[in-house]
């Protein structure tokens, strides 16, 4: 997508969903005797999730694997909209925005991973973290700067607010390049 | 060994190996005042032993070490060939080509430290991480672009995947290039 | 700020405040079935706040997150001006200078993210880790060469302390300058 | 320290000391709500540990802090030399050689941060992690390539194996030429 298209596009998204596993995390998943235990996350994804929500955008999140510490993580966020162990993610998507009355070009997906091509190509803004595999990396018209875990999340929001932002003053026109050169191939 | 006779060992492959700490882990152990309590691994990981397994390709897990987190991890991938503990890793891999009537040629193995030399010099296609040791290093086939922990198993797996796939489009011969091309010394 | 000017400052300095999230930890926050588990911190930041310790100058936290495993490591560290949920941090800040009878030039903060920033523009010295967010990075004074949770807040005290020093010898200039020339832009 | 005099010291070497935080993990501490909670250490340093042994050369590790997450780790490891909460490294050192009958030049020390200082002064061969201190660096004779936690003290280990390895073969000689070249200013 070409740079001003990509920029149209993030200004018309209401809604940003997100993969789980290689996006709000690095992919890692600590298990103990007792099995899975721990998944780590990053509070700047956190904080993503809420400037969003200031600007009036929502957030949510669908994943293949089902992990109660997603659950716990998803509700201190207060993302009510939290699809676990979803083997069709294209048939959740089209849930989602029948349910919101929403269309596609209205919503963005951050995935990494070969699960998530299909809901990406069906999305106006399709976004993946620094470290995705190639065949995410192929489909996203956005990828970020910052790896999966550690901020990937909010690299995506910001871009997206500062698209929005009516009167964009000198830093985030600055912002917003430097994203979109990232961005090109 | 030679790119071409790279690709067509790993078109052989029928069952893959794999060391766990160093390879499914960044060699990691968390400790706390009751002794060894979690490892992490990757989620690309696993998907890349569900891939496998859908294209009729086994896996399993040859450990020195005994480690209570392995075993929920292998269990939750469902990967039955699950070693710990082993002191002769040779000698465990000939016990597993006895039993599934394998030849060497036909097994894949990937490891990353002193103990793996053996093995990886007895099976068709070994394989290392990219921070492994330099003895494992020196013996490896293949060498993986990525670390240990952070999905090296799986980029082994996609290597042998799209060796396997009989019409590799345009972008599977891109994909193999770039693997032969870090796999060259 | 110019090279001399910022050594000037941090002479000044009697109290450093550091946000927790993004400087002492790495951002990261791990999550179980039960919710928030752990936060990760450097033994090294800790060192840091004994060594600040013994040239007399305190050390505080102001988080926006309120976390219980903050609490333990600030009392570990006998850390006692600890302010979490702090939603106003400039608010805080002032109630503190009122408190110690300080004024804003003998307090250094360092902070990564967004609600950091008022609170950098009130104080003498402002500091970000190297991984900060563009805006917190846009407003400091002093950009550390080390991460968030890998031992920034130490960078910082250590360049306090060595601008304290009186008769600096030849390590600790060339230790400033080497400072000073990565936080120049 | 001349390449040629470091291999020759490495010759000498009986006991190998090392310092735990910042060394044997990445200066890390998990905190929960509990307090300290774990402490991440790396499989490929246990394996240094088992080798060294392997060559009659004992371990042992010299901490200011006192951790039980070490304890369990240097249990496994079945290092009986564990000196944890030492304010004075030296005057352990000093109590460890009389007990061994050593002299200072027979033991080398690994460590990475200020309270290391004085006992790499002592001994014959001192190491640092690739990520230590600039006071620790001023100091080690011998720079590892590896941080902390993720192999030094194994990178150390395999160089004191190599130079004690009477009939050297190309590779070890290789191994050694490699580390010489990265251990020089």
């Amino acid at each position: 997508m070409e740079p001003i298209a990509l920029c149209a596009q993030a200004r018309c998204i209401k809604l940003v969903l997100t993969n789980s596993d290689g996006v709000l995390t690095d992919n890692g998943v600590y298990y103990s005797a007792r099995g899975e235990e721990m998944k780590r996350f990053s509070i700047r994804d956190g904080m993503g999730v809420e400037r969003l929500r200031n600007k009036g955008i929502a957030t949510g999140i669908i994943s293949g694997e089902t992990s109660p510490s997603v659950v716990k993580r998803a509700h201190k966020l207060r993302i009510t909209e939290l699809h676990l162990g979803v083997k069709d993610k294209a048939a959740q998507l089209r849930e989602i925005l029948l349910r919101h009355q929403l269309q596609p070009n209205e919503v963005a997906f951050i995935g990494d991973d070969t699960n998530d091509v299909e809901i990406m190509q069906l999305v106006g803004l399709a976004a993946c973290p620094a470290d995705a595999t190639d065949v995410a990396r192929n489909v996203a018209h956005f990828q970020c700067a910052v790896r999966g875990g550690h901020g990937c999340f909010r690299e995506l929001a910001e871009f997206i607010i500062a698209s929005q932002t009516a009167d964009s003053p000198g830093r985030q026109r600055v912002f917003l390049e430097r994203q979109l050169l990232r961005s090109l191939p």
